[in-house]
């Protein structure tokens, strides 16, 4: 069970209902999930999180499968589970195939066994990784 | 300074000498970065992470530069500075953009404050994001 | 189910059930939650343990509520449901509000995510964040 | 050194220029720290991240000292140098003292111990640290 | 239940078939765990980690058993519940007994909380601490 | 450089000398680490650390190399460079050999990989994993 509890389309305050209303707008469907519902208690946190993930995961530099692709490797690395099935579910929805589900998960573990390596041995970063430029902000 | 020594050339043993032949090789340059001449210590080791990481970074369902971004995703969430900076390069070189970079680095913020959102609190799945089917298998 | 038995009153050592008898003391209640019931496989840790936090605890240069908040946020960051439960329910003894766990946990994300954003981008300290002072130990 | 340049006043764009006009009136300082000067290479990242940490930093259930404290421990929890330097400087300019400042750190590693505990012996959730209430939405 | 079916005998590929034969075969039972079941959508992964695993856990330097409970403090450490019940097991049937077990809690709560401690402090590293010996390409 | 100043031993409290003198004489060397020096500024937290670290690391049913590779292991998948340093150090006054490091990191990198696997894909824990017992405390 959650912390607080899963808020029905009564419970919301006025401002919830306001953002929730977006959401169905946005996402052309009747479905509010539940991390909004438990989110919705501080209806300022449900507002700006809305408005700051429509943001982030709008089409841009990448497209948005390959945003959703990554957001769900982070939550696995991260230990998810919600985060997990919610945007699984979401890059399902943007047309992710078993195929590359799985070669997602692999490479997030291989990605978690050679972080560790690295770490674990300490090595230094190479000179041919570091930035090229600095200008006298950039020193560390 | 890694925990043991960067091996050169000359350091290294016979086994680990065919892996860096073979690094260059497929990478077609002379360049071995530090990650496999301190791992080349221990050249079993070293054998097998090369070679499974060829075999998982290998186009497949997704392509080279999304596995590549996905991996710079999990270097960051699990804070490993070296993975960071030799994926990133990794990256750059598939043809990742400074525009690429910075919204990749945007959806691993926004990831990770949502992961936290719903770990704190505490949010139930939604019965929408469990997968419809499961077999004798697949109870928990 | 935990990994080893849930220990009754009637199932503890001697030594774990001094402790079972502070932690009622200091509590004033009966009730001794699981942590210690598990824990109390191994009496010297649990009485370490036990003895430790309520050190750790104990009202100081800062306040308990804060303790237990810092407390709560902490293990958020660290994805433990049980520690997140238990010690919620602890902020709650001590006056916490619904509103402000609420902000608690826009905290913690909003830092979940900014710590990801500066270490995705390994922004270099400020020097005006450096401490002021270091003798001849304080070097890196 | 950053993996974007730390972009100086006059790299900037009239975007980022704007915000950092916004932080140095906020702040009352003319000091814009790198964090802001890495973050502006994506200016709608910047803006977003700036009134999002304002808006959750600002006063409410939690004063603002406490809220700090919070994000230095967050921050400890995962293990961002550049967020507990800069974020500890914050917690000292808004009166955090030296013996708050290691009773923080106390808790930080007394959470992540016992966090460790609960996570390594697998403890059920004890019923009384479930929420009382739930109604259908609420269910697990 | 898992983001993938748990596949029985009957749903596997031939590929996964002879995987699981050599488990079959290695352990000396009929039961395949369901690790192996879920990873067995992508064949090439199922027998990469089964030879990795079987690799980096044969006796070497350190012993079977020392190996499997690293394997279970790092699964701690990391927060997954099925790595922790399933290693543990495998420690059980290799001889671990519960004073061992807690033995190994205890540690891992212990180094995660001086962990907290050393990266809340910024501990600087001690010159002793540094490796003696250093070519040119051991630089940091 | 650290958060706080590394204290010498003409900085120290008196509470914290006899720490000092007792770190000296168990470990019979003049030579006091940074760790406990940064500590020092609040003697309680230093006493009490010093004497859990002793009561946790003392030789019981695993023995005290034991102990420190699963301490320097832990310190890794945290990604706490001192600890890894400084245990790696007290592992290597233990007896730990080059061979017995470097099998230690791939055991923390082969798990780190399946801890990944493991989560991503939800694998639901096999029926053979749970505790055959539980009585009435121990359900979840």
């Amino acid at each position: 069970m959650s912390m607080m509890p899963v808020l029905s389309d009564e419970e919301r305050s006025p401002e919830a209902a306001a953002v929730f209303a977006d959401i169905r707008a946005i996402r052309q469907t009747d479905f509010v999930n539940n991390f909004w519902r438990v989110l919705a208690h501080d209806p300022v946190a449900l507002k700006r999180t809305w408005e700051s993930i429509r943001q982030v995961m709008a089409p841009g530099a990448l497209d948005p499968l390959t945003k959703e692709l990554i957001y769900v490797a982070v939550s696995m690395a991260n230990n998810c589970e919600y985060c997990i099935r919610s945007h699984s579910a979401a890059a399902r929805a943007k047309g992710m195939t078993d195929a590359q589900f799985m070669e997602l998960v692999a490479v997030v573990g291989m990605a978690a066994e050679t972080n560790r390596l690295a770490t674990g041995l300490q090595v230094p970063v190479d000179t041919a990784f570091q930035p090229a430029t600095g200008g006298p902000f950039n020193q560390v």
